[in-house]
């Protein structure tokens, strides 16, 4: 794995090449998706079946868009008891954590009849996509329903695209039953983000659309984007480790790989103050990418984004850190909770090393459907937060008002909105 | 003002031609903003000052970009000490009322040595469109900076469009000033969008935009979301009264108009229960549309968009309240906190007959930047949690990893990660 000194030019080389991975870059795709868009908004069913024999190569129909109970029971036959379980346990454990995050309707009084507030509503009903093929992950089933179900939405709404064969992966059935979903539809791609969106004969529109996908189903949730609420636009995974000459090179080189193995645009890379660690990473990695059975995969992703970069100083490692703004950040140092409090973007901050990524992907709780592509700047692991929304409450008494009514007047009137002035006026006018 | 009854026909009407007026339905100005965007990100600072030029016939360059202090206190001297007053008790409610939406970080300890918690993280630099000419709100400006404030952002940049001489309305300055902006650009449109959103040698680059603007700014903000955060995407004012028998006719006619008089695309809208009250505010509305400044717009607006429905029961009256999902709802009725527990879909919902809509507007101290057409079915208020992030927190012992380890690794083996699975063996190997 490359070794580089961490300076001016390596820092501005490796930003460049992360932000080459944006879903924003895919402009190309956009009049395709805006066509799959407009044919599903315009002829419902009939474009979300076209697109699923021509995109998925399987023949769904009104007859079988929808999965049956009997395919739930053949799904769970199909699936290891001792799986089951697991899931159930990691279910547990995420509910739990979400639970945390609940949000509570409150509101102010004042003797003189005023009462403010901020009433919290769950969303009525949502759509959960889950990829189908390589990438069915029934993690990721459990993640985007949780939250949802946590926050107290009534109707989950998950779409997946069928195999060949009209099929959906028998995991991703039992995960998505396990966890809750109300409805499942055999359908993907922007169709299934278009049907979700605006509704068809077969599925119901929804409020909101949350769930990864490839390029399409990213460019169509950007473009259904206020008709529809979306989670964050998901771009491929990535992993930072900050570490000094404390951390355990194999464990660090693991970690590494665990988010290469995901595909070839995902990014793994160590900032370290160690050039010692730093070169036995290095060699701990290749060991690995021997062994491991999706080494080709992982090889790719690390020629392409993978970087070992060695700072001067852990100052400049957690400023590295902050722009890079990572979905994963493990901080394997002497005070790794020290470092903490210095990192403002991030998706997960994972602490010490026994807090391995993939603890976080399956089992500690937390979401791991995060912020990806230096968007940790700004957007937020999927959480009880995105199921819901507020509404203002505000009422007052004429006590209340006649504090303040001529004051509100003139504000009307130096914004010359003599209606908005007239609207309180009236309330004193005898 | 024209009086319905409320039906299936009726209600269809209604529910359609309000979506009109979405901002979704402008897609023909879409290639031009994206022509704007591509040039202010290629060329920066000589692309915004051109546009400014063309679009504002504004000479705008480097040297005059910026408001200055001496501008600030130049606006000070146009605006009446008294009108600074009442922003500075306007500032005081708004600041209160945002104080209570205040975000903790969060952590959940187990003696095994477990730590998940959940970390706030303010974002560090935010952009506020304020727009000029006619629509220069002060008001809007405290209700886009405030909740920044409270949220800890380091960096408030507004951008609003210079008039002609160059200048920005005196009125906008003070607000910012005293709401607390730390910057403040002479640049409008979706110029001033792409600005914010890749920065140029005059204007930094910000984390998030917020801030109401025309459709040419709506659909620039669209456009950059992923590269930045966005607010919600604003479309035309709306007001919706539910009343019944015991409503003052001449308050809920006032109130209609405070929002007809903001465009020809607001929407007013009056459900109640009783034919009477329908007969005497339509006639209230006629009174007040002859005495008021606004009144050309207004009857524009109540032509196109107003509407007063008559219901058989407040359940029907309630339904279509949740369907219309207004950014307002003004509830008189005899017994209004039992209505509101049944409004799932609003923005601000004001209680009781001395809760008139434009107190909300400047004073209350609940966000006047409310989610409109609909939207209230999956946005909200803009608040402070717009402006911070979280980030989640895993700390694990060995001890504790070592309950659980074998789960993860037969978790990541049924999703076919083996390097995930190996990243947890690892640290169990000896």
């Amino acid at each position: 794995m490359r070794i580089q000194k961490l300076d001016r030019n390596s820092r501005q080389n490796l930003l460049e090449d992360l932000l080459k991975r944006s879903p924003n870059n895919y402009g190309q795709y956009e009049q395709g998706v805006a066509e799959i868009l407009a044919r599903v908004k315009e002829e419902g069913d009939a474009a979300v079946f076209a697109y699923t024999q021509k995109f998925d190569h399987a023949l769904i129909h009104s007859g079988n868009v929808q999965v049956t109970e009997a395919e739930i029971k053949e799904a769970y036959n199909q699936v290891d008891d001792s799986f089951v379980g697991i899931i159930g346990k990691a279910l547990h454990n995420i509910r739990n954590y979400h639970e945390k995050q609940r949000r509570y309707s409150w509101f102010d009084s004042k003797p003189d009849g005023t009462i403010l507030g901020q009433k919290i509503t769950p969303l009525q009903r949502v759509g959960v996509y889950v990829p189908g093929g390589k990438a069915a992950y029934p993690s990721s089933v459990l993640m985007n329903i949780v939250p949802a179900q946590v926050a107290g939405v009534e109707e989950i709404i998950m779409v997946t695209p069928p195999g060949k064969d009209g099929k959906v992966n028998p995991n991703t059935l039992v995960a998505a039953h396990e966890a809750g979903a109300t409805a499942i539809y055999k359908v993907g791609g922007a169709q299934a983000v278009g049907a979700l969106a605006y509704g068809t004969e077969s599925i119901p529109k929804v409020d909101k659309i949350v769930g990864p996908g490839n390029i399409y189903v990213a460019l169509a949730k950007k473009a259904v984007y206020g008709h529809v609420s979306i989670d964050a636009i998901a771009g491929p995974s990535e992993i930072l480790v900050v570490a000094d000459e404390t951390a355990n090179p194999r464990y660090v080189a693991a970690d590494l790989l665990s988010q290469a193995e995901h595909d070839e645009l995902a990014s793994a890379i160590l900032v370290t103050t160690s050039s010692e660690l730093a070169i036995k990473v290095s060699e701990q990695v290749d060991t690995f990418v021997r062994e491991l059975s999706r080494g080709e995969i992982i090889q790719k992703s690390l020629d392409n984004y993978g970087y070992i970069l060695v700072a001067d100083t852990m100052d400049e490692v957690i400023e590295i850190a902050n722009d890079i703004a990572s979905e994963h950040l493990e901080i394997m140092t002497k005070d790794p909770y020290n470092v903490m409090t210095k990192i403002r973007n991030a998706g997960a901050i994972f602490i010490g090393e026994y807090a391995s990524e993939p603890l976080g992907d399956y089992f500690a709780g937390p979401n791991h459907v995060l912020p990806t592509n230096g968007t940790a700047r700004f957007f937020s692991p999927l959480s009880v937060d995105d199921f819901i929304k507020k509404s203002s409450i505000i009422g007052y008494s004429k006590e209340a008002l006649a504090l303040i009514h001529e004051d509100i007047e003139a504000f009307a009137e130096a914004e010359q909105l003599t209606a908005h002035a007239n609207s309180i006026r009236v309330r004193f006018e005898e």
